[in-house]
């Protein structure tokens, strides 16, 4: 990225992320480092302190920031927009003092994606501590809420399997009365779970092996219903199952449609070529073509891929991203290039 | 191999393994090698002699065996059964003299395991040259099929996908009359595609990535709608969507069923439990409990889960084999042990 | 395992294995559990309890075991013959009232393989407190200490890169003089870092990733040069760098050795063959062939490849092992087959 | 990459990539795409022509470029700089051409890093058909040869192995006439093999495996013999073996390097860090500290650490790149940027 000639008027912002020791705070330090119009002043973590080079030796040579522990006033003094990469139910108590100073505040966890507490509380085992910032919130996903997000200061920004899921059946969802009950067979790379000193995590346990888990039961299922049920105008209950792939970054989404009056598989094309014609980030694949992890691996993109059952009722979609990306940091830049007024790409090709 | 107090009159066999080359073959060669019964007398492959253990350098010291150009007198001669782990549309042309010489042949490839040979030369693109053979193949599924097997001189092996498929369905296809559209997500392991030079399965192309592919159209369907059809007594279409998963060996399925009537979770764990208390190599999860590849690697289990939506109506199977064993070589020798009288689960287990 | 006749009086024993939550704990269980001459009948870890099949769920109907809280007397009153898969620093405590009432004590930590504690006091951080017993622990490599074995009754089973180095060297150590600075770079899986729940073993830390790490400062160095020395029968040091692989077992070194009078290669490859001809797990490649990991996964073979410059002066040794097999638990089983007088491959071949 | 806002004054260079079907070649495409100073004008391979897009799926709405059968009158007319990345003993024949059109040439094969053709007649099995054109090739690594770089028109890229070895072994070669007999082991991910279609590069083949090959007999050997001589202005052979890690991309290199008259830590340390105080891609840890494949992936880093024996006689020298980036496409952009004046790190920080 060779920023030298831009012109002195670039506009630029001090951007902070809070939670930087982990797998999220880390792509998104490395996606704003090499953005134009972005100055990183801020790094802060809760458990991890010293220089981000030496947490992440990939950085030496490239950053002389330090992690700090997190104070929430150094952080208001030294940052115009934050990004907070924190565990679910931490960002609650650190988003109200950061709004009220007049931040722009993306949160990368859970606590502000759903409209209803109740069904946070549920999910997530704890009571929502702040209800007040809630209808501040927009829900992160520019191909469903651009306007929204250009006049946001806060982003809920979505989670990894819902974006993939979203993105993929949103043509259908926005567009068909006659859907069935769908199956979303998920798949994730193991970043996905956190870089958490757990057991279950440790190479030898994940390597040359693949399960379900949380199977019917995962917490992401009611964030994807709700999302698509506001787009159905209806209530869209789905048949959510993840699984652990043997892979570092990727997530590929393998969902089934049931489609009462059928469709052909050239008007099932035309629908998400349309749907998405003007996205810079999400790539149809020609019929045929089917998404792969590897090709949107440490990309923004989310490519989708599209089958038929021979009897034209049962529509096969398959979505990939990288969930460390377009799954998580580089859609929060995204969001951020669209609430600062940057081209939206900027940072992310 | 706890084999204790065996007779001094053990019966022993002297068998052949033709395709040794192959990843099937080679599977098929180290479970033989192990075997109280066997006396590995021939091996043999199309384009590739010499010594096993140059071949497969893991035999060093542990076979003298040569592999041969494959000669139908030579086999005839120095065995009583063979395996047949040959490119599908090749053991047509080998079964024949093999049969008639009085030998007892096990053919992994697909050429043997379709009753109607016009969905073979659909699926195979090759027209099927013995049909007369046809019609004395025993489908080696020893959980549906084991008497059938007791008496057969000739077993058409079951497909990799289609032992995990029809296993996870089998107790619910055999007793359920409300079974909706069936939807198998399968995953497998990259030793299923064989060992080809071919672009695709180079190790950059397959590492850290994962795809779906034949996307409705994989040629493992329409065997799993045979027999699942013939076990339901009526025809019981599935939608199958295969994906490869950056692991050498093993397959998990993701099997959605939709039951018009509903059924509980104790239900369904116990008509799972009694259609398979006898079996010694299916092994049903305790309710919470899913199967993972890395427990039935290298070995000829096939472990089942179970779930179910909260409405009851759909229920998730999950099952989960390892493909060169009881996908492949494993259950071939588990055949072999019931056609000749062995104890089933020696050399197995 | 083919065992033939095995005799009507065939011999068995009781045996327990302690820290079988562990790596190393889960192999020595899963090879005794087909051993023909044991019977096990204890199974116990210090911090993890419940059955061995919940722990571990590829032991699914293969065992009603259940892992106790460890037990002195328990374990006294159960074994015959009892396994310590323990951390280092733990067996201390737990070897001498087991000697005592008179088991066979094998132990696979670092606790008695020195016979100076002042080493492994410097190593290991932590005084020794059963003096005592050292001089009665033999050092359980079979190919060097056999008749030692034969009467012993307790092992300080060899740690995993000791295996792989010392049988790589020994036949040039024991007879050669003009050695000079040897040089080992050893390779090893992540299961030899143990089970153990830290974030540098983490899936996403290992994979796709390699390193050295305790560069010239492994505690398995002093190790490797106690039994060189004492083969050499004076001080051999070496310079020792392990390396961390992205895969779960085993181990690879390539070992540079300076030989100052020269050597021809087909000299090198006679001495090789003569010292290990009897050897029932030691391989010797042909000359040309090297060993690879995947050929000794999951086997108790140590396989040995040299190549030899093109001055003759420097000799480079490969030796390829799996960690946990001959590297631990494989090994184990060995030495506990060759004190208890059974055939010394049973239950590993 | 923003480059919007740059100024009308950008110089730009049309750049054409030869052999993009291959791992280096399709490096360096995606490279120059995000570079501000080129226009990508032409992609040719030999064996597969069709939309770039669609030979790699990754670039799906980033480029419309199609990839040609080459044609040496078409390259001359549509490019300044040509990337060759061809197999070795194909580069010869086209170079001439190109040269004498007056094209900038960056060249990825071994064609023209050695001086004496005998010595790559010897290596690469192929007599030398452009001897007129080997003395205008300057041997591409900027950190030894930046002004002649500067000058030239003719790059001869050098290979992965050479560059990570040449680079952690320069500052103690070019500064001390006590260097012993120097051990480089090397190891390489699986991408530095090329895109062939060959059985050994199988992904079942590598995954989960470890082997060193080429030992003492690798074309790399006298590649890096050639310029550490030069720089130590005396003949320095060195034992080099190479290993094949189980990954994607990346070598890491540990290199013996004995010293007759010792060094101390601290002295090696300030050694390095003069060498390399101003290179922008090579990064000396701090004492302590080890590089790690992952830390170079994707980057055109070297990463350098450095250890000592307790006798201060043999230093530890690891060093690592990504085999793609700085051992290939990215090195040649480099080298690009040099030639053309640009900013050296442009397109690649």
């Amino acid at each position: 990225m060779n920023n030298q000639l831009q012109e002195n008027t670039l506009k630029t912002v001090r951007v902070g992320v809070l939670g930087v020791s982990g797998y999220v705070g880390r792509e998104a330090f490395a996606l704003l480092l090499g953005h134009a119009n972005v100055r990183l002043t801020y790094a802060a973590a809760n458990n991890t302190t010293g220089p981000v080079s030496q947490i992440f030796p990939e950085f030496l040579n490239r950053t002389s920031l330090v992690c700090q522990k997190f104070d929430v006033k150094e952080a208001i003094t030294k940052c115009d927009v934050i990004f907070l990469g924190l565990p679910h139910t931490e960002s609650m108590s650190v988003v109200p003092p950061l709004l009220k100073a007049g931040l722009k505040v993306i949160d990368l966890s859970a606590d502000y994606r759903f409209k209803n507490t109740r069904v946070y509380e549920k999910w997530y085992g704890h009571r929502h501590a702040d209800k007040k910032n809630l209808s501040k919130a927009v829900y992160g996903l520019p191909e469903l809420f651009r306007e929204k997000i250009k006049k946001a200061d806060f982003i809920a920004n979505p989670g990894c399997y819902p974006t993939a899921s979203i993105l993929g059946l949103a043509p259908l969802i926005a567009t068909r009365k006659d859907i069935g009950a769908v199956v979303i067979d998920a798949k994730s790379g193991v970043s996905g779970a956190g870089r958490k000193a757990v057991v279950g995590l440790h190479f030898c346990e994940v390597n040359e092996n693949f399960k379900a888990y949380k199977v019917l039961c995962h917490q992401h299922a009611p964030e994807i219903e709700q999302y698509l049920s506001r787009l159905a105008g209806r209530s869209t209950p789905v048949h959510f199952v993840a699984h652990l792939l043997p892979l570092t970054r990727g997530i590929l989404n393998t969902m089934y449609v049931p489609l009462a009056e059928g469709i052909t598989l050239n008007q099932l094309h035309t629908l998400y070529k349309k749907f998405y014609k003007m996205e810079p980030f999400v790539r149809l694949h020609p019929l045929g073509g089917q998404p792969e992890i590897k090709n949107v691996a440490n990309t923004n993109f989310c490519d989708i891929g599209l089958a038929l059952s021979a009897d034209k009722k049962m529509a096969v979609i398959t979505s990939a991203i990288d969930n460390l990306v377009k799954g998580a940091a580089g859609q929060a830049v995204q969001n951020m290039n669209i609430m600062c007024g940057f081209n939206e790409v900027e940072g992310l090709i």
